[in-house]
C-alpha cells in the first residue's frame, strides 16, 4: 500500500515558496531583536512534563499537550511554549550576569483542533528581558514589538498594543467588591470579552462575580476605562501604588510616541504566571479583533528552580498568525514569493563538458554569484526553459567549443541580448 | 521541591554564545547551498511512524526512536532523519517541476546513549537534488559539500570525501563470489571496517561471507582498491556498466579538481535506501577517522508514495559533529564567540529621562545601528560596566541636561575619548 502523501493534521510543512515567506517574517523578527541588542538562544523541544505542570495554564498540560513516556521511562512533553525553559536556563547559569536580553524562534506543540491560523506545530517568536524590575524593561520590549510592526510597514490603523497590569487589576477587582477567591474566574471572563456575544458575556461575567449584579456592573465599568487618569478610576484606586505604576508607564509610552499602545483594563492574558504589566498586540483592521501576540511581566518563574527571585518581562508571537495578518493586508511583498533561486543558469550542451561547467560554476560562486548548474541532462532548449521557469535571467551555455576556448556566451533572457567573454569578464558583468 | 535546572540528557540547549557558534556553522551551510541555487524547505518534526518503518534502517525505528501514540490515537515518531519527509513532499506536489534542488536544517531525534558528538536532539543539514539521474547531480552535490569545507577554510589535509557505488559494489560482491543473500551482512561488515580492530574485523567479515576464506580474501582485496582503473578491479569487473559509471564519475571529479574526493570501495553507507553512488565526508586529521556526513543516490523512495519513480541524490550532515570538527581544528574564529550584541549602549542617568533614552534608541535603530538601552536602573558607573562586559565600545549617556538640549555625549570605551553632538551627528560618527 502506498504511504499517505499528506503530513499529519496541523503539522508544519514548508515548500520553498512558503519557506521564503516564513523566512521573510522570521528574519524581520530577528532583525528587530538584534537591532535592540537582544541575543538569540534555543532550548530543547523535549522537556520534562514537570517543567510545564508547574506554571503554565492547566489546560496546556492536561488536554493540549504532546506528552509521552520515553524509552528511559521519563515523563516528557513537547514544549507548548518557551518561557519555562528560558526560566530554567537563566536559573541554571550561575555565571550569567543580569539583566539579559534574549530572543528565540522555537518550534512549539499544542494538540488543538487545527483551523486557520491555529496549528499543532508552530514557530513562536519569544523575546524577554530578565533580571530587571525597572519599567524601562517593559518600555524596551514594547519598543521592539512596535518596531517589528513598523519594519513590516504595517500602518498604525490596523494594529493596537493594548496593555494593563495584573497587579493593578487584582487591586481594582478587590475595590470593585470581587472577593479574592473569585478573581481567577473573573479574569477568565474578562479575557473572553472580545470572543463572546455581548449578552452571553454579561451573563458569564455575572456568574463569575458570584451572581452579584452591582459588583458585575462595577467590573464592566472598570474594563471600559480608557485612561489611567480617568476620574472614576482615580477615585476607585485612591492611594494605590499599582495605579501610580500604571500612570507612570502610560506617560512613558506617551512621551516615547508609541501611539499604538493603549491602556486597556480588559487585557489580562490567560497564562497563570504573569504578575505585573501585561499586553497584547491586536489586529484592529477588521470586525473580529484577533490577538497576534501577548506578553507581560512574570516575577516567580525563575524561583521555581531554587535560584533567587529574578523578574522577567517578555512576549511570545506566533509566526503563522503574524504571517496571515501580514498577508491579509498585502504586507508580504510579491518579490519575496517570486525571488529567483540563482543569478545565473549554466546550460550544458554536451555531457562531455560537465566538468568544465562545474569548474565555471565554482569560479562564479567563489565570486559571490549564485549559480544553478544544469543537472537535467536535457536538450539546450529545455534547459533554457528550466532557467526561465526558475525566474533566472542570465544563462551561460557551455559546449565543447567554449570548453576549449574559455570564452562563454551569456544570454539575458528578458531581451535576448547575448554577451561573450572570459570567466573574469562574465563575473565583472554579473557583479 | 525545586525543579531540575538541567535539560533532559542529550537535548539541545544553546546559550547565546553557543548559539552564535552554531549559527556561524548553519549560516555557512545555508550560504553554500544558496550559492548553488538550492532552496530551503522544512517538514514536520512529528511524522507517522509508518513513514520511517518503510525505508529507514530497522534500528532507527525499532530501538532508537522517539515514538508514541498521540491524543488522536495516531502512531507517531519524532523524525530521526529528513529524507522520507522530503520524498513525501516531492511525491505530494503534482505541480512541482523537476529537477528540484532543496536544502533544509531540521531538528531530528534519536534515542541513543549520549556521548561527545552524539546527542538525542540534533540539527541535521540536508541537501538533495531530485528528479535527475544524470551524474551531474552527484557532481553538483559533492561540489557543494566541498564548497562548504572550503568556506570554513578547512585545509584539504584534514578531510576526505570517500565515495563508491552501491550498484557497483553489489555487482563486485557477486563477482567476488558473495551470494546475493549474504550481501546485506557483508555491507554491514564493510561499513564497520574503520570502527573495529583489524583482527576482529577480519573474523567478522569471514563470518559474514559464510565462512568462505577465499571469498573473504577477495572482498578484502576489493575494499583495498584505490582507483576504479586498478588492473585487478578492471579484470574482476570486465564489461560491467557499473564499473563504467564509477570510472566516468572518477574522471568528472578529477577534471573538476576536487582532489579531496577519493574512490573508496569501503564506503557503503548504513541506510537501506541508497542505490547508486554513495559518499562520506571523513575527518582524516587524526587516528580515529570519523564520518562527518554521508549521502548518495536513492532511486526508490519517492515511489513509496504512489508517485512514479523519481531518483534523488543528497546528503545529511550533523551540525554538532561538524561544529566539533571545526572547533578541534581551530576553525571557529574567536570573533564569533566574542561578538558584541550592540554597537552602542545608552546609559540613563535618571529615571525621569527613560522616555528620552527610548526615543534616542529608536532614532539610532532606524538608522541601522544596534542599540542596547539600559534597563537595569543602576548607577551610571555600573551601566558603563554593563556596556563593557557586553564588549560594547560606545556609550551615550542620557541625563536631564541632554534631554533638554538634545546634545549627547558619547564615550569610546577603549581610549576614553568623548564626543558630543546631536542625534544626527552621533549617527554620522557611528556609521
Amino acid at each position: 500500500m502506498a504511504l499517505s502523501t499528506k503530513p499529519l493534521s496541523g503539522m508544519r510543512q514548508r515548500f520553498p515558496e512558503q519557506f521564503r515567506v516564513e523566512k521573510f517574517v522570521t528574519d524581520m523578527l530577528s532583525g528587530s531583536s538584534v537591532s535592540a541588542g537582544f541575543q538569540e538562544y534555543d532550548g530543547p523541544v523535549i522537556e520534562p512534563l514537570a517543567l510545564f505542570a508547574a506554571k503554565s495554564g492547566g489546560e496546556l498540560v492536561g488536554r493540549q499537550s504532546y506528552s509521552f513516556t520515553d524509552r528511559g521511562e521519563r515523563e516528557v512533553i513537547l514544549r507548548p511554549e518557551m518561557t519555562p525553559s528560558l526560566a530554567r536556563m537563566i536559573a541554571s547559569s550561575g555565571e550569567l550576569q543580569l539583566p539579559v536580553r534574549w530572543f528565540s524562534m522555537p518550534l512549539c506543540y499544542r494538540y488543538e483542533r487545527p483551523q486557520r491560523g491555529r496549528v499543532r506545530e508552530f514557530l513562536q517568536f519569544n523575546l524577554d528581558i530578565l533580571g530587571s524590575s525597572s519599567l524601562a524593561s517593559e518600555l524596551e520590549v514594547i519598543l521592539v514589538l512596535n518596531g517589528i510592526m513598523k519594519s513590516f510597514k504595517a500602518p498604525s490603523s490596523i494594529y493596537r498594543i493594548g496593555w494593563s497590569s495584573r497587579r493593578f487589576m487584582t487591586e481594582a477587582l478587590l475595590r470593585c467588591g470581587v472577593k479574592q477567591e473569585l478573581h481567577s474566574g473573573v479574569f477568565s471572563a474578562i479575557d473572553k470579552k472580545d470572543k463572546m456575544k455581548e449578552e452571553a458575556w454579561s451573563d458569564y461575567l455575572l456568574q463569575s462575580c458570584g451572581g452579584d449584579k452591582k459588583v458585575a456592573g462595577t467590573v464592566v465599568s472598570l474594563v471600559s476605562v480608557e485612561s489611567p487618569s480617568d476620574t472614576w478610576l482615580v477615585d476607585l484606586m485612591a492611594e494605590s501604588p499599582a495605579l501610580r505604576e500604571v500612570q507612570e508607564f502610560d506617560m512613558l509610552l506617551e512621551k516615547t510616541g508609541i501611539s499604538s499602545a493603549v491602556f486597556s483594563p480588559g487585557v489580562v492574558r490567560g497564562l497563570d504566571y504573569y504578575t505585573g504589566i501585561v499586553f497584547e498586540l491586536m489586529d484592529t483592521g477588521r470586525e473580529n479583533r484577533r490577538s497576534l501576540c501577548g506578553g507581560g511581566r512574570y516575577d516567580n518563574l525563575v524561583g521555581l528552580f531554587g535560584a533567587g527571585r529574578i523578574s522577567g518581562v517578555g512576549f511570545g508571537l506566533g509566526v503563522l498568525t503574524l504571517t496571515l495578518f501580514l498577508e491579509s493586508y498585502g504586507l508580504v511583498p510579491d518579490s519575496v514569493r517570486q525571488a529567483a533561486p540563482a543569478d545565473v543558469y549554466i546550460a550544458i550542451a554536451s555531457s562531455s563538458v560537465i566538468a568544465t561547467a562545474g569548474l565555471l560554476a565554482e569560479s562564479l560562486r567563489n565570486s559571490g554569484i549564485r549559480v544553478m548548474m544544469d543537472v537535467s541532462g536535457k536538450k539546450l532548449g529545455k534547459q533554457f526553459s528550466e532557467a526561465s521557469r526558475n525566474r533566472i535571467t542570465q544563462v551561460i551555455t557551455v559546449g565543447v567549443e567554449q570548453a576549449e576556448t574559455g570564452i562563454y556566451k551569456m544570454k539575458y533572457l528578458p531581451d535576448g541580448k547575448v554577451t561573450a567573454g572570459s570567466v573574469e569578464e562574465l563575473i565583472r558583468i554579473l557583479k
